[in-house]
């Protein structure tokens, strides 16, 4: 069985392209472009949790990094750099080869280095740290939603609950498995949105962590809200909403902004991709999300999913 | 039983003296200092592996910091700002609170701030990622080792090892669940210690990683290593040999130093301890290690610890 250092040089020890010092010390040196600030995040999967024991190796690489890529993308931050942390019960090198295929595809998309890690034997898990770029002041927090502006949404809600309450439907199976994270559309948005997150846990429990940093309400129009189309078809409207309000894992951004960037942001949106929705308004209450019908009839919001307690 | 959110405000959510923004968004912020480049490291611990179920809570939320204080101190880098990855079979608060009181004692007395994380349910492991800041240029990388030059230990070798082969000394016991990572010397070695690494796997493995990378041999007098004191009356050379040329886990730092730094490092070693102990030379050969004893002959070098194959 190769050793941990043979995987490492065999997989993971790729040439540097924006480090001073890639893999292979004690750490990986790193130089910050002049005036800005790092934005630094980690996500941890765990299989049997996260993801299925038989899970696709390829596109599991690809998720690990995009969902830290999304975290990037909600602070308007450029990724630039990550390190990751494998476990893995063995050795399993065609595992391990088609797992570095996806995440350094998808790395080498977005212009990332991988800097360093640490690979172990046990129960399989993956821990990766990015590390993006931002000019100084200007990432986009969760704190700067302001009554009267507006709350939008990229992309379509909802696709990946879907893909995981029916695993059958084949266009909403890449939702779950291998999401976009919106990094260009992050960095777009920095000195329009006020706010910002990713959908990570469920839109209405994202958007209320965005309102209780904010210290405000907001008010969403459910027939606003952009759907995957595939649940037109279904006329399941109990699954939509809770796909759609409660689903996790779609990676969009829902963000806030004042109403005179409409213009700019229809303009980005044509531009740039993806499509964006203008779904309610930020208000002058006390930090809650209120959801409502056409008629203006409240919709209960689920929760969404919650580390220890789901 | 409190959910993530909660067990993060709770525990982990201190305020960042360093950084622009901390724990509670999409990503942390950090300010670099002008010129720096940052060193980033890290390191995953899993139970069963790298320790036991009933392992101290307090004494592990120290250690995993330590061994990623060690990786800045190889480098030289003042370590600033640092993320934990911390999945657990629940939220066991009586846990959680010695842990996070073991990790932020040690933190606070090196000024780094825990700046992001992840909580997940699972089977328990650590990750971390820590970063620091070097002045630019000023790294002590593994490969900067030449013929000629002397190479130096820091502390004393073999205590955890023995620690774990002999779990009823007291004295050694602090080595392997306590260890004192190197940083104040890491930074007074930039500039004058050539290349630096941390022993983490073995002095005999990791002297091994550093001439590898700097592409030369090295001679050691094993009667200059500096030994643990306990060895001294257990006279049973096989194991103090097996503990202190291929025990891992004593976070002393293995360095190497052009000739004339030798009385700015005795000076060095005088002022701000630890001991530093002039253990052999660096020389133009294939990179290898070659130990010998009091008469010149040769010692067998074990393995170290390999994470895949031990």
């Amino acid at each position: 069985m190769p050793s941990e250092f043979e995987i490492i040089r065999r997989y993971f020890d790729r040439p540097a392209r924006n480090a001073v010092l890639g893999v292979g010390d004690d750490a990986a040196l790193l130089q910050p472009r002049a005036g800005a600030e790092i934005a630094v995040s980690t996500d941890l999967l765990l299989e049997g949790r996260h993801f299925s024991a038989g899970a696709d190796p390829r596109t599991l690489g690809h998720k690990a990094l995009a969902v830290n890529l999304s975290d990037m993308a909600a602070m308007g931050a450029t990724p630039r750099w990550a390190t990751l942390a494998l476990s893995m019960p063995g050795a399993d090198e065609e595992w391990i080869e088609a797992f570095a295929a996806g995440l350094f595809a998808l790395a080498e998309r977005f212009g990332v280095d991988l800097v360093g890690g640490d690979t172990v034997r046990g129960a399989r898990s993956i821990c990766i740290c990015i590390l993006g770029e931002v000019p100084a002041g200007q990432a986009l927090r969760r704190s700067g939603a302001r009554p009267g502006d507006d709350v939008w949404v990229s992309g379509e809600l909802g696709g990946a609950a879907l893909a995981l309450a029916r695993p059958g439907i084949a266009e909403v199976q890449r939702r779950l498995t291998e999401p976009e994270p919106r990094v260009a559309l992050g960095e777009r948005l920095r000195g329009r949105a006020s706010a910002a997150i990713d959908v990570s846990d469920g839109f209405a429990q994202d958007l209320g962590h965005l309102l209780e940093r904010s210290g405000c309400g907001a008010l969403v129009h459910y027939d606003l809200l952009p759907k995957c189309a595939a649940f037109a078809r279904m006329a399941l409207p109990e699954l939509e909403r809770r796909c759609v309000l409660a689903g996790g894992d779609d990676y969009e951004l829902v963000f806030t902004a004042p109403q005179e960037a409409r213009s700019a942001l229809a303009a980005l949106a044509r531009e740039t991709g993806p499509a964006l929705s203008r779904v309610g308004c930020i208000r002058d209450s006390a930090p809650a999300l209120t959801v409502v019908d056409a008629q203006g009839r409240e919709i209960a919001v689920g929760r969404g999913y919650d580390h220890f307690s789901a």
